[in-house]
Order: structure tokens, then sequence, then C-alpha cells
């Protein structure tokens, strides 16, 4: 671990405490590591544009960060322990490479807005990734409904076999759902949008620090304005993004139960590629769905990541180190949330419903609804259509899946899917993004 | 308990499963009463527009419910456990009215879609007004911040007092916290903006509902157009809902911190109206800030009604009944989440700072960061300017707190607090609501 | 409500306030009215063993405590909005009844060890009580485990066939849970037996209390010492002891998990009684299992309360009223897990399993796990054995389900379930209950 | 990656999918696989007391084991993403050593018990470091208050100055407090001290395990009988032992928040070592007590930990890969939990409270509740002692701390301590650990 830039005296260090204090956070900082470097060419160029650095020098320290980027990109610089954070990490590279003038990057910020800003940049561009892996989910989403408006399935509630549903509906329900993901990670987005660099420790310097033109130059929606809340907003901005990236997993999750289900012998109604699924080191008659269980399971990550996030910041105004904290479940939880939504596409392609299986598992009594419906259409209160419809079935057991599917008109069922309607709202956000 | 409604055949039925499995939720449907009841309006113009009714009908439906809206209002008629739910209840009500024609109302619905858009608007309504409270906090916030530039308090990180800041500057904090959650409950209102009426029990009905009139009628933004998506989403935007309350909250929390900590004995800086604290039944000197603590305490209550939706919602596709389940803490959170809002502005407004309490806190050593600052500033690397000002504690001995407020000048710092940028984000957002 | 005992001075009460801070408090005082009667009378003991009170004085106010717990349980008192809470409501009646004598009762007590007092004998008697039915549902799943020992059916990893099992395997699966949840349900009220009463505000009284008589007379199982601890305990021992509940009702969703598949028309393996399943107000062709459908979602009830409570109490020692919201989630979660822990048995003994469609749920690949591992025994490397075993399906297909069973003699599987342990461990709770 | 065990034919495999689906569980695995390689070697004898195995082969195995694991230990074996999961390297390292008997290794068991039985060793062991690390913490606690008996200091409620309390009586709190996080951790061990090895994937096996002597040789305390509930038992044996962590981490939370506080220059109780503190990277007058608010910020991440793993458990009986996912909070919970438990001590035995400021802090208005008491000791009723009293403030200045703490005899309070009883618990636990 490098010097620690705050010892001032012969204050005997404790190593297994310093440690503990550490925690994995350099390591951890390696997701931020660019992003900070980015905000500390910013950064740079504000001191520059109020006189505290010359032109020359901010041209001299802003190439140095861009070299350290490139370094570490190309992995000739590792972040690791030899540095107490990524902070430390930027100041001990520059003050190598340009002395004295390297220490003055430091000037009228602290490691508080840095840390901030680096973050806020990675919860925006997490919430671009996530916007983009909605949409390529609901497109996959629509274009298979679109295929398989006339596959009849049984619709279920209390997985009840209720009434005639289609693979196509299915589809549709999946890609409306993450349009709706898709617009929350945009709100989101913008949302968190907003610029913490040049508030310090949390109460602003005694300098004019160019705020405008670190806004502008990182591409920020606003400043954030006010130091103390730019302190009190880690943490609630971090939230509000795990809010939106759980929104998306839910319906993953959904979606893995609905095929844990329909990847049983018992309902046999879906194959999955042999990638997605493993064998047994017990059973040799065994090919198990683990993909569909583990894309099943990471819901639980992101919540749990929301609520450490919560119970966290139950504190006063202003930075705590309890804050550090933060960032385990922060990163950890992006990332497993990241990873599922690169995959969830790649499932929805995939996934094949056996359509034998599929109308085999069409009943009677499924037409019931239709039929009570018809009934009632015709005058008769709902009620005594109602009881009267189980007198009928001999005369259900005649319907055709199909027409039922046809008859289902209300806008959005079976017989009028409304795919327009969703094909619509993703252009809209792509022209809003 | 009124009769019920599926009941075919000679079924025993155990009253004790039957309390266990009403749970308490005919007196929750209260809360959705009204918007049940907006919604069957809706529902039964749009059957008369596709023909199901005629028009004079849907008339006297229409007026049906109105009546039971007012009686209702009005405490003459009284939802309780003679109804297995609200739905019933309507359906009770147009029945006695009106015969076969009350027993109509219920054509091409389902108790499942109306639960949904009875929901829907009242999650909206309550966004609203959420959005509201959050702005009338925000207002009061900027005007004390307005009125308080000038009064110098110690800035706290680790709660170790760190630099001079105001009593302006916190304010101004908290101003800024409560109009980015201002706008987070406008965002998450137009998210939440979808009409499922229309949709039945998750796969729509052999009806060409006029899902548009209804939804034009109840004034959605959007159609949701997927029936096992409107199922789907039940809880989804529950949650999301909730996530909009819990921001606002995380800042009540935040704030109740602050005052908790400044109306302890030891910081004595804020005191607190009476009508705000309470006595001890044992110990006669004590007022108790009761109600700063019990702001504090809100929180969880919502933090936990997120994670017992999110946790109930590990399901498959379509209605299970599990979901009743997520009417008792939605409720009940979106209560105690209401009450909060209410009076938390009224803490904002009636909070006094001491201020000679607060300028008797202002050590010398306050001064030192804005100290190293000027030297860094003046070329100094930071890390030597920072080492170099320990030495001169006698010279900062000598600031005054109030040149040290002014001598702040980064944007949104105490000598510039940019009050304008938040007052103008509030005029954005009345343009927007 | 009534007069505030500490309300010293013309403070202004704003109504509205003292409504949010009361919350429901007295309600839910309901749960604990007849403990804190009870506890009153051991502090009324007490304070005679120490000459506080003479003999006859306590004897008139242990009469008269008696009295109004008659009066209560009979319906005659109603604790409601009158009275600020249990505790004003005692002092209020004793009074009433005994003038200046009843006002005595106060002396060496504070309404919070009052409080923990009466909450402690609440949990302690809801963890006996737990106890007592998590034993009732071993002894039901013990019993139909010995009746159906050779019922075969599939079993299941990864919601595939895996293995032939048997119900009575999966009966003393629930057997040995409940067993273990009967355990942790002693052990945890072992843990909290622990008398409160005496430690006051927090800080104990100048008066020697009698606190061993106290303890004695409330049969606690030792003195709570540290006055402080005791206040720290509180929300520390209410999360323990949901904890308890948790695990039982984790066994619960498991099972209502199983039972929500088992009676699909899928899986079809389980019919239940009429009375544990609803109709459908739309689809005339439905029976939904729905009762199994809230036992599974009931757990996330107990789950959120003791979130809610972890959540509450990141605060430093002593009483703060924070903790007045500790009462909530408790008593809802407590009533919730009762009310499962009530009707689960039931569902165990009614519930029956379709042997006919479990016997075609066998298929000769399940025997393939057998096979290998016969190979293996006779000396062949598992992992070879594995390999082969998938040539000699039809030789597999000849093989009996009920052969299968007998051959699976590893202690605790199908062939020898050693149901005699489990029941000696249930003799062995009884014993040292 | 080695080859999948269960690799059948030509399926072509994902890596981008098997990566995602291998999480980080191998590198997880290191902290179970001492236990792994131990319950092998049971499970190895296990097979040789049923004739399975040779006396000679078993050796041979078991020789192999030990060598692996002194392997292991020295470094020389490396585990990490070379093998599928810990089970593989075994595997793998005793068929190279051993060939044909290598593999026999998995004779009558499957992974699924497998990694039970290493998880429940862990468990255990877990469990009893925790209860050694609380024994020694409540020591130190029960010695510092044995010490400072005599130091008053103020006693909060509200965080409100309540009554005169002493140093010793707040070392005395935690004393009693981790007594019983003591007994918790060895309850917790006891109830999760069942064997789960010889239950196989869930339905046992068709070979006569001698699950009596592997259940001896690796000294659980009973056999978990049934195979289903083994896999049943996955994540309910893991929150109960996080449950028993979280208790102690919930009261150094507390601790944390006592030391936050009292370590501000407002209430300036508590001075640390400069090995706890950290200082600032903007702010050179600031020392932070950062190891005070990490120790704080450390219950939140078992309280996730404990929710994902419930919130995983919404699953029907058996295996399902989604429980792979319980791994990653257990651990990185468990490690969080063990590293507080270790610093936790010295923070208790190096704190120094000053007790100069302790003193300035003791108001008359402290003497006013003993003053209440000794009215109504004296036969005026409590509720008039305490009006009256406000009135005699000049008398109540008089009075000594010390006086007021000798005069608080009730058991357990500053007067009367009983660290006798204390004490004596701690020689229970030893008796019967």
């Amino acid at each position: 671990m490098a010097d620690f830039i705050w010892q001032k005296n012969d204050a005997e260090i404790d190593r297994r405490i310093m440690e503990f204090m550490a925690g994995e956070d350099v390591i951890l900082d390696r997701s931020l590591f660019v992003h900070d470097l980015r905000a500390s060419v910013a950064h740079v160029n504000g001191l520059a544009s109020i006189g505290i650095l010359k032109g020359g020098e901010a041209r001299q320290l802003a190439d140095a960060l861009d070299e350290l980027r490139e370094a570490y990109e190309a992995g000739a610089f590792v972040l690791d322990e030899r540095f107490e954070d990524g902070h430390s990490a930027i100041e001990a590279w520059l003050t190598e490479k340009l002395g004295d003038l390297g220490k003055r990057v430091h000037t009228g910020r602290s490691r508080n807005d840095q840390v901030l800003v680096a973050s806020r940049l990675m919860l925006r561009e997490s919430l671009h990734d996530l916007q983009e892996q909605c949409v390529q989910t609901a497109r996959l989403c629509l274009q298979r409904a679109g295929e398989s408006q006339t596959v009849a399935m049984p619709g279920y509630t209390h997985l009840q076999r209720a009434v005639v549903s289609s693979t196509g509906m299915w589809f549709a329900a999946f890609a409306e759902s993450f349009i709706d993901n898709a617009f929350l990670a945009r709100d989101t987005a913008r949302w968190i949008d907003a610029n913490p660099l040049g508030t310090a420790a949390g109460f602003g310097v005694n300098l004019p620090l160019d705020r405008a033109l670190t806004t502008a130059e990182l591409g920020f929606g606003r400043m954030q304005v006010n130091p103390i809340y730019a302190q009190n907003s880690r943490g609630k901005f971090e939230i509000q993004t795990l809010a939106a990236f759980a929104q998306a997993l839910l319906d993953v999750r959904r979606c893995a139960w609905d095929l844990s289900l329909f990847t049983t012998s018992e309902f046999g109604f879906v194959s999955l590629p042999d990638r997605f699924t493993t064998g047994s080191s017990i059973m040799p008659n065994k090919r198990n769905p683990d993909l569909v269980e583990l894309l099943r399971g990471a819901y639980p990550s992101v919540e749990a990541a929301m609520l450490e996030l919560q119970s966290l910041l139950s504190l006063p105004s202003g930075y705590h180190r309890d804050l550090q904290n933060t960032k385990p479940p922060l990163l950890r939880a992006l990332k497993t949330a990241k990873a599922v939504m690169q995959i969830f596409p790649d499932v929805i392609a995939s996934l094949q419903f056996r359509e034998d299986a599929l109308r085999k598992a069409i009943e009677p009594a499924m037409h019931a609804t239709d039929r009570a419906m018809e009934l009632a259409a015709a005058g008769l209160p709902f009620r005594d259509a109602y009881r009267m419809v189980m007198q009928e079935m001999p005369e259900l057991a005649k319907r055709e899946a199909l027409d039922s599917l046809e008859a289902r008109v209300s806008p959005g069922a079976c017989g009028d899917l409304r795919l327009d309607i969703l094909a619509k709202r993703l252009e809209q956000l792509a022209a809003n993004p």
C-alpha cells in the first residue's frame, strides 16, 4: 500500500486494522477508474478556466491522465493493493510523471467529489447499457410474438389452466414489460444525470470553480448544485439505479419461472438448447435447465444490494466512512445484473415451444369463459351465463383453439395483440434516448 | 360475508380458512373503492360504446355507481366484512338497485383487472400528492435557505467538525433533494400511467372492448396493451411507486438524524416547538424530540414494504392468490409515507437554529482547509499546503466565520448558493407536471 | 385520548402531530395488555417485598389489576383511543378504583420496562405456541409418512424427474424440518427468557427492587441484569423470535410450492379438499388452490418485519421513540405467522396424493441412477458406470418402482426412512420443553 | 476449466454462458475445500465399512486426500478456474494419483451432499469462532466495567440527558449482550449440527451407507435423516447461522453508534487510539473515527445476505441451481462478520473515556428522577412527586454524581452492577460449550 497522504505523525499503523478499513476498495475502484480519469481531465480543464492552472500545465496534466487511461486499458498499468484507492493511484502517477505539477490536480477537489463524479458517470453508463439491452430484448420478443400469434397454449391463473392463450401473447407480454423497463432506465439515467464535481468534501471550496464547464465537458444534463446534497445523494442515486435494474430482473425472474415450469416433463412445453443446460453428477438421465434457474436466482442479488444501501444510509448529513460500504453491493449487483441482461436476449431468441405439447394441453373447459362471455354479450347477466355454461361441456369440446384465439379481440389479447402500439413506443424511445 | 359468487355446489365452507383467505382484504379495499367505482363507470361507458349496453342502460349503471360513491363518501354506505371485497360490494349494490341490469356490469371484465385499474388510479394519485408535498417542502427549504445564507454553522464530515458551513447551505441541500424527489414522483407517475382495464383475468376477452375510450376517460397516458403483462405488472408498478416515496423518506430520515443530533444538549443547535416533543413518564426533567425520532423511524416501513413485494413476486406469469398479499404492505407503507410527508414541511418551517450555539461551535482549525486552498491556488502543491497549514493555527484563530462563508464561492457553496438554479427547476417542474 | 401524564405547561397540543406520534399504539397494546397486567401484579408484589407498599396495599392493587384483566377478557373493558397506551389505561383504572394508592403502581418503574416485560412475556408465549404447532405438524407428517412408505412418486431435482421417490419420504422430510423448527422455537424461547422488569428507563432506580422475586413470579429463566442492555435488547429479541417463526414459514412456503405444482393439471399429483380452494369470478371452469398460495405468500410478511426491525435498530444505546415502530411489524408478523401455523396442520392432514397419477409419472430413466450405483458398488468407477447405464434403457424399463424404493436403503431414504429417529427426537423435546 | 463430467455428447459449449453459470463458484469453494476433503475421508471410511471399498483402498484414498489437504494448505495446490468446482478438483486429484480407484470416491454420494456437508462443517466452525469471540468481548467488557463502576457519565434517552449513569454500567451492558450472543452462537451451532452426508442428491442411494460412522467421524451431534430435508435445509441453516452473527453485529453497531457520538467535539467523551482513525485528504485539521464507522456499517452486509438467502429460497422442494447463489452472500457476510468480531475486542480494550468531559456533562436536572423516586418511596404518588420535583432545582444542584451512582441500587444498576451474575453465566457457558 502506498504512503497515506494524510499521514502526519508517528501514528502507529496497525496493518490488520488498515486492511479491514481498506476492504477491497482499490480493487472495486477498477470499475470506476476510467471514469475517475475522465473526470480528472475535466477538473484540470476547469482549473485552467479559472486561472489556477496555466493552459500548458493543464494540457500536460490532461495528457498524463490520458496516458494513464491508455496504460490501464492496455493492461500496462494495474490498479491493485499498492495503492490506497484509485484516487491515490492517479495522484501517484501524475506526481511521478510531472513532479509538483502532478500534485496540483487535487487543488479544489476532494476524494469525496472524485468518487461521486466517477460513480455518477459509471451509473449513467450502466443505465444506458441497461436501456439498450431492454430494447434489444423487447425487439426480440416483438419479433417472436409476431411470428407465433396463432400458436395456441394454455393460459394459466393460479397455475391452473384457465383459457386458451397463445405463445404470441406470452412473448408480447415480455416485449411490453421490457419496453417499460427501457423507459425506466432512460428516466433514471436522466434523474441521476447531475454533476457533483466541484462540491469537494461536501462544503465546496473558496475558489470560483468553473462547474458549468465540467458539467458540459462530462456531458451531464445539469449541475448538482448543493455540496451537502452531493454527499447526501451518495447511495440515494445508487439505490434508484439498482431499482431500474431490479425492475428488469424482476421480469427475467418471471420469465425464468415460466421456463422452469415449461421445461418440466409434466408441462413439456419448451425445449432449450443444450448450451443452456447441464447434466447431473449422479443421475445419468438428467439434463437440467441450469441457466434458467440461475437467471431466476439473480434477482435476490440486486434486491439485497438495494437493501444493503438502504440500511447503510441511516446516517446524518455529510460524509461518513460507512459510505465506503456502498461500493461492494453496488458494483456486485451491477455486475450480476449486467451479465443477466447480456444473456437473457439469447434465451428469448433460442427457446423453442413444442406446439404438439401445447395443443394437447388445451381442454374443452378452457372455452367456458369465452362461451360465458358470448352469452353475456347477448344480454344474459354474466353471473347467470357463468352458471349456465358449465352444463355445456360437450358443446365446448367441439371448439377449436384457433377460433378462440381469433375471437379474443379485446385490444392486446390473442386476436389483436396490438404489436403496432408496442413497436411505436420503441420508436418513441429511440427518438428520445 | 356475502354469498360467494363462484359458489357452485355444496362445498363445505370452513369459516376459519375463509377468514384466513379473506384477510383484511375488504377493509383494505376502502383505499381503492372510489377508484374502483370510477373505473366501473368507465367500463360501463366502454360497454355502451361497443353496443353491449344500450345508452340508457349505461346511464342507469353510471348513475347508480355515482350514487354509491356519494353514499360511500358521506358514510351512508360502509364497506365492511359483509362483503367479500370491494368488487363484490359494487355488484351487490348494482343488483339491488337495478336487478339483472346491475349484474351486467361484470361483462367483459374480471376482478383481476378491476383491482389493477383501481390500484393504478390510486398509485397515480398518491404520486401526484407526493410530488406536491415534495414541491412544498422544497419551497420552504429554499425560503429558509435564502433567509439564512449568512448564519454560520459547523460543517461536519464523519460527525467531526470540518469547515465553516451555513444553515443556508443546510436548508438548500434539502431544497435540492426534494426537488429531485418531486421530479422522481412525476416521472414515476408517468411510468405507471397505463390503463390495465380491459385485460380481464390476464387473457383479454372475446369482445372488442373499447379500451381507447376507457383509457381516455380515466385520464391514462397510455393503454397497458398486453393482458399477461397487465397481470405481471401487479407488484412491479407498486414497487416503483414505493421507491419514489422511499427516496423522499430517505431524505426525511437524513434530516431527522441531523435534528436528533442538533437537539441534544451537546450540540444544542436547534430548538423545536413544544408540539413536536413529549415528556418522560419517569424523568420530570426531560423534553424529548419524539416527532423527529418517529420521522426518522418511518423509512424502514417503506423499505420493508418494498422488500415484501419484491419477495412475494417470485412467481410464474399470471395471477396467483399470493398477490392479494401485495395490498397490505403497499397500503400500509403509503399511509405512513403520506403522513410523514404531510408533517415534514411543518418541521422545516418551525425548527429554529440557535445562532449563538452555532457560533460557539466554530473553531480556528475549521479555517485550515480554506487556508490550504489559498496556498494551493497560489501555486503550492495541495499536499504541501496541507502540511504547512497546521503550523498556522494562531493565524487561523483570527479568521471570521462570515469571511469564510463569503469566500466559499464555488457554485453551490455558502458564498454562492445558486438558489436561482433550484428555483428554476421548480418552475420547470410546474410547467411539466 | 386521556390527559398526557407528562403535560406540564401550556404547550400547544397539535392533534395532527399527536395522532401521528400515537400511531395505532394503543390498539396494538391489546396484544400486550394481559401481559402488562400480569407484570404489574409482579411489580406490586416486588414493591411490597421491599416495603414500599404495605401488604394490604399490594393486595388491593393486585386485586384491582386482576379485576381489570377479567373485565378486559370479558369485553367489559375496551382498550381504545381513549387512552394514550395500555400503560396509561392501567394507571387510569387503578386511580379510579383506588385513588392515590392507584398512582403508586408506577413507583420504581417506567413505561420503558413495562413495555419490555409485557413484550417479553408475549414473545415467550408465542414461541411456546409455535413449538406446540411445529410438534403437531411434525406428528402429522410422521403419521402420514408411516402410512405411505410404499407409495412411489417421482423425485425431482431442478424440477426435472430424477429418481423414484415416495410420498412417505416427502412427508418425512417435513416431519424432520418441523422437528428442527420446534427445537428452534424452544431454544429461542429460552434465549429470550430474561426478565427486564426493574430496569426502569434504562438506568435502574434508587430503590433496592426485588428483581429476584419478580423474575420468579413471572416464571423467567433469568434476570436481564443490565438496564442499558434491557433497552438495547428491544428489537434484538424480537428479531430472533421472528427468525424462529420465519424458519417454520420457510418450510411452509416450500411445502406450498410443492402443492402449488402438484395441484396443476400437468402434475395432477394432489387433490385438495374444496374448502382449501375457491372459484374464479370470470372463469366457470376453475377451482383454484388459493389457500396454498396464501400460505406460500405468508413468508414475505415475516421476512419484511424482520427487515423493518433490523433497519430501525440503527441507533445509539438507550431508548428512542423510533422503537415504538418495532411494535406494528412485530405484532403483524406474529399474527400472520400464527394463523399460518394454525392452518398448516390441516393441510398436511387433508391433502390427498393421487397414486395413479404418481405411478404414471415414473419413467424408466428414473432407474438409471440406481443401476449406475449397482455397477459402482460392484467395483466399476462411478463415472464409467454413469456412462454405461444410458445404453441400458430397455433393461431399466422393466424395473418396478416399488423395488427401487425398497432397494434405496441408505439411512433416511425410501427403503429405510428411519422414522424411529425422528419420533425419538420428538420424545426428547417433550422431555425438555 | 476441466472437462465436464456430465458431458455426454457433442453439445456446443458456449463459454460465455458457462462462465455465467460457473460464477465465482470454484473460488468460493476455497472456503469449503478443507471441509470437503475432511468429509471425503469420512465418506471413504464409510464405504469401507460397508465393503464397497477394501481397507487398503480406503487407506490409499484417505492418504491421497490428506496429501491434497496438505498441498492446499501449503499453497502447493491452488484451487482455481482450472476446475469446475472444489468437488471436481478432488476427483481430478484422486484420479491422477490413483487411477480408477480415485474415481470410486464418488460412489454413493453426489455433489449435492458434498457441498452440504462441507458447508455444514464450515458453518459449525464459524459459529464456534463466533462464540469464542463473543466470550472474549464479554470478558473485556466485564473487566472494564469492574474498573469503572464509579465513573459517572450522563445516561441518555432519546439522546437527551436523562439521569446520572456510569461508564461501568455502559461496559456491563455490552458484557451482557455479548454473553447472550455467545449463548446464541452455541445454540445455533447445536441446531445445525446434523450430518447431511449420505443423502446424495436428495433421495439417498441403494447402498446401506454407514451414516452413523460418518456422523461420528465428523463429530456431528446427530444425523440429518431425511434426504429431501437435507436439500431443503440448504439456505435454511445458513440463514440461522447468519442470524447469530447478525445479533453480534447488531450490538457492534449500537456500540459504534455510541462511539461515533462520543468522539464528536460536542460530546467529547471518548478518545480512540490513532490507529483507529484516519485523516482527510482535503482537511488538514481532521482525525476521523473511520474504524468505528466501518464497524457500524458492517451490519447491513449481514442483513442483506440473510435477505438474499431468504429471497432465493422461494422454491419447491429439492435441489435447484438457484441454490448455487446462496454461496456468495453467505461467504461474503461471514468474512465481513468475522473480521468485525476479530477487531471489536481491540476497540473495547482501547477506547478511553475522558472523565473530565463526562463530569462536565452532568447537570442538576439529571438528579430529578432520583429525587422523585425518593418522594415516591416515601409514599407520595409518583405522579405527584414527578410534578413537585421540578420546583427543587437549586436543591438538586447540590447533589453529587457519585452519590447518585451509589444510591442506584436496583439490581443491575450503577450502584449494584451484579457483574457476578454475568461472570457466572460465562462460567456456565464454558462448562457447556
